[in-house]
């Protein structure tokens, strides 16, 4: 079994960065399995950005909907790093896609791996409750898929100002 | 003196079923106050959703906003789980009472209590402040509240992902 | 080399009153360098209430933008609190300062210093994506300047319910 790791933060707290640290620390060649699609100038730039932060220690993967099917198909090739987990479900979301079934899949998907995978999320529920209906119905299902992703990956850490904050196992 | 236990965290981090599960570990049957009023369709929908969750293990008291009494009305029944104290600050500011007064109150009794009491709180400031003048001062209200509480409860736990991270006591 | 210390936590998280003690415990009087611009009646009504609550025990210094020329200019008469880094940043950003040189120069000037520092900043980055643009640049510079200092200080705390939990050094 390939041993998993769950990365939360909030945005710019780092978690990206370490995330990128913890996949090399298994092996190199990693692959990077991104989850953004482009939406707009402010997406693409962060995309590049990022892109430009990595070396040939990567290969990269784009998928946004179908992460069970990029895990499946990456088993094997070394240590993954899937970035992030929010932006997937908004892309299930935006898509109307099963959320349950594609959650379902993903997390079935994981337990079989023979690799190491991280995977990055983002903590979206300590601010105070948006106002708006899709923002607080995104909010929600983001929170309920960390919780059942924290249940099952071996170790849960968050970035705080960019350094890990141990969350599981507990000491 | 029965033990206190506050266990905080944003929204949809799983604190609720942490608290749950801690003050069962106290013995049953146990006492859920809830504070939430319902207010709209989705309010009561969640309701729903959670008192479909817990099973004969639970008695049910509603109190929106005299937690005071439905502390010391329900002392000697068992463990007892007040859910939560934003929900319970939310209704003193919209019904307009004395904050302070209702605040002291309920620090005076949770002080005498002698079964346990499990609380949960939110996290509403660690998003970007917002535009809106009462979310402001909600959030101040939320955060002084909390530290008031954190400061005289004899553990304090963060639901990280559905996991609680020890903050009090120190190891 | 004095003591560098950072001091997160979200909007009422008790970080600054936790500061206070820390940067008392270095030594009396100390310093208090204060970020905030009095831009309204809420702002000038914070500063006071801050300010009713510190004694004889502190000297006021007000830098809403030159922080590094702040820490010269105090250090060698004992410790010092920076209250706080985003308001610093929000301030550089409405005057339309150059914020990487601004960042640097503080940065340089905090590694020369042999009084101790303490320094507060904010987590603004867990709540949901704002739909501002200004609100978006600003969470992420915030969460860079963030990362940069916690990188180069001696210890990280993050206040929850105004307790301090422990980022760095690891135990």
């Amino acid at each position: 079994m390939g041993k998993t790791i769950l990365i939360t933060g909030g945005a710019r707290s780092g978690k990206s960065r370490l995330a990128e640290a913890q996949t090399l620390a298994f092996g190199r060649p990693a692959t990077y399995i991104a989850t953004a699609g482009i939406f707009d100038a402010e997406m693409a730039d962060r995309i590049r950005q990022h892109q430009d932060g990595r070396g040939p220690d990567w290969a990269l993967v784009e998928e946004q909907t179908d992460l069970a099917r990029a895990l499946r198909d990456t088993d094997g090739s070394g240590p993954r790093l899937v970035d992030c987990l929010t932006l997937w479900l908004s892309n299930l979301m935006l898509g109307d896609h099963d959320i349950p079934a594609a959650t379902q899949a993903f997390l079935a998907e994981l337990a079989r791996q023979r690799d190491p995978v991280v995977i990055v999320t983002n903590e979206v529920g300590a601010g105070i409750v948006p106002e708006n209906a899709l923002a607080r119905a995104f909010r929600d299902e983001a929170g309920r898929l960390n919780q059942r992703v924290a249940a099952v990956v071996d170790e849960v850490h968050m970035a705080v100002c960019g350094l890990p904050l141990k969350v599981k196992p507990h000491d």
